[in-house]
């Protein structure tokens, strides 16, 4: 029930997904009312498909903290509480993210040696991949431990989801060199030099998009700035175009051209088509989708969170912790 | 001496700012012999342009605070001077920026009341003007007061500059709503409620391109992550569209169509354009450049340092700051 355009764009996509590869079962978590509705009007049965009844709705007013115990039916609650029962093997909602986070957070649990769940966020550069940047706003005010933890959880995440063997992790900063910096890299710095990771060292704000290296870890307040920051770029080019193209004819007809070659351009700056971005560090896959998400979207979130279980990612993660426990 | 085409890109630019630009005198600090060999090719000759002999150079590999006494016949050291001796008004470099930080800090003086001088730079939005981010490298680990320094002295600086009357003050954030924010942001809120500028709460990282508001503080590590992230976006889009030419003939017509408004469009983020940074903070006018400064970087530069003596800016710094402690 989670999103804009729920339960609508939810189903579609859940619909697409049980289409496309037909080696998992899927619960649909909501009214069961609205959701039958839709199953019938696309004319789809499938007996991998099953719902459950939640008639509670955590809207994105709602504080996610308290909304957990007051609204107990709510399809956020009881999806994370179908992964903490071992009913489900992953949970994915467009719904509100603080709550999604809190229910991941306290009913899941998290994996043993984490401190802090991390949100990672694939941002294209220039390399023909993508950088994922850790972490974009589970982690605030984070101590030098959580950019260990989002280091080790996202190599592994980073190796076994986009396939990057060894990938490199820089630590975000204000030079290259090691003595730029602030009191939290300085002090993370030492901790990822020990790991068993492939740390490079500091990266600047530019070597996000250069692709310098595969990981970026850094404060979630940092993250998320930069991730909306992000977003953010293709709005002020549109606007930019329209002023360009608003001078005379020539200008007009140039950004007529332009368009075309920028939308196949920037196709993947498109953070809708990634589908969402899993909460690392908790003892099950949780999946977090914008509240927009279309049924694309939806698809791409449940395929992620079965690629996540077959990879057995869970399992490495806390092989990881605990090797570097023991260390 | 400063920057990566010294002295010839600087001599051009200040040749430019005097034939500009008729009442003020202009002092260059640097080999003589290398000058006078410039202006001489050019064929440029004033009564208001005086040399001053600086026979060392701080690179950019030196370490700003002991070159400081290490190179005291350095241009930055002596420019710096000139200053603080009421020898010269304004001071603008291209060199080492750490330098010139430490120069104008240490040589110069802070103004009363200022516990941190700030850079802000300014970012294109799609209102159509730029919204000047602040800080952007100078104030590493900020304190509250910091960013309420940066509120103060960024207010006067983007009024009197860039023609906004009352300018628009945001923090930056993660979420609009005053709950959202990490323990820097909760006090310095409280901080900025109670001085007197336009202060409208927090901002997102998507609200800088948006032009939320005139004015966004933030911490100096996040604000220069910010700047070089923006810097390479036009990196970026360059990949993007040469990746779509390669497809096929179609996208390539297209592409070569689309870069000509790009790069119309674009051209004010462009920030080599705009012509250094001033240190804003300190006890005169200092400017600072970037390294490949072109000659038009560096006559923006001193026409800039021009426009804030006339202004008055220092006198008007020291005023809003004295008002503010005696509140």
């Amino acid at each position: 029930m989670g999103g804009d355009y729920a339960p609508q764009n939810i189903v579609l996509g859940a619909i697409d997904a049980l289409k496309s590869d037909p080696n998992f079962e899927l619960i649909l978590v909501g009214k069961t009312d609205a959701i039958e509705e839709i199953l019938k009007k696309e004319g789809f049965k499938s007996d991998r498909l099953e719902i459950i009844d939640a008639q509670e709705v955590i809207d994105m007013s709602d504080n996610p903290t308290s909304a957990l115990k007051t609204k107990k039916n709510s399809s956020i609650v009881i999806g994370a509480n179908l992964v903490k029962d071992k009913k489900a093997h992953a949970f994915v909602s467009a719904g509100n993210t603080g709550a999604m986070m809190a229910a991941s957070t306290l009913l899941i649990g998290r994996i043993k040696g984490v401190a802090r769940p991390t949100i990672g966020a694939n941002i294209p550069n220039q390399k023909g991949r993508s950088t994922t940047l850790f972490d974009v706003g589970a982690s605030i005010d984070s101590k030098p431990i959580h950019l260990l933890e989002q280091a080790i959880l996202g190599s592994i995440y980073v190796e076994e989801l986009q396939g990057i063997k060894n990938p490199t992790v820089g630590i975000l900063s204000i030079g290259e060199e090691e003595s730029k910096g602030n009191d939290l890299t300085f002090a993370a710095t030492k901790l990822l030099r020990e790991a068993n990771i492939n740390f490079i060292g500091n990266v600047e704000g530019r070597d996000i998009l250069k692709g310098t290296s595969d990981i970026v870890v850094t404060d979630g307040f940092i993250g998320n700035i930069i991730l909306k920051f992000a977003e953010s770029i293709i709005g002020l080019l549109k606007y930019k175009l329209k002023m360009y193209a608003k001078k005379n004819l020539w200008n007009a007809l140039r950004v007529l051209f332009a368009k075309g070659s920028l939308k196949g351009a920037l196709q993947d700056m498109d953070y809708q088509s990634h589908g969402g971005v899993p909460l690392l560090g908790i003892n099950g896959i949780s999946i977090i989708g914008h509240g927009s998400s279309s049924p694309l979207a939806i698809k791409n979130m449940i395929l992620r969170a079965k690629e996540m279980y077959d990879k057995n990612l869970i399992q490495k993660f806390e092989e990881a912790l605990k090797n570097h426990a023991e260390k």
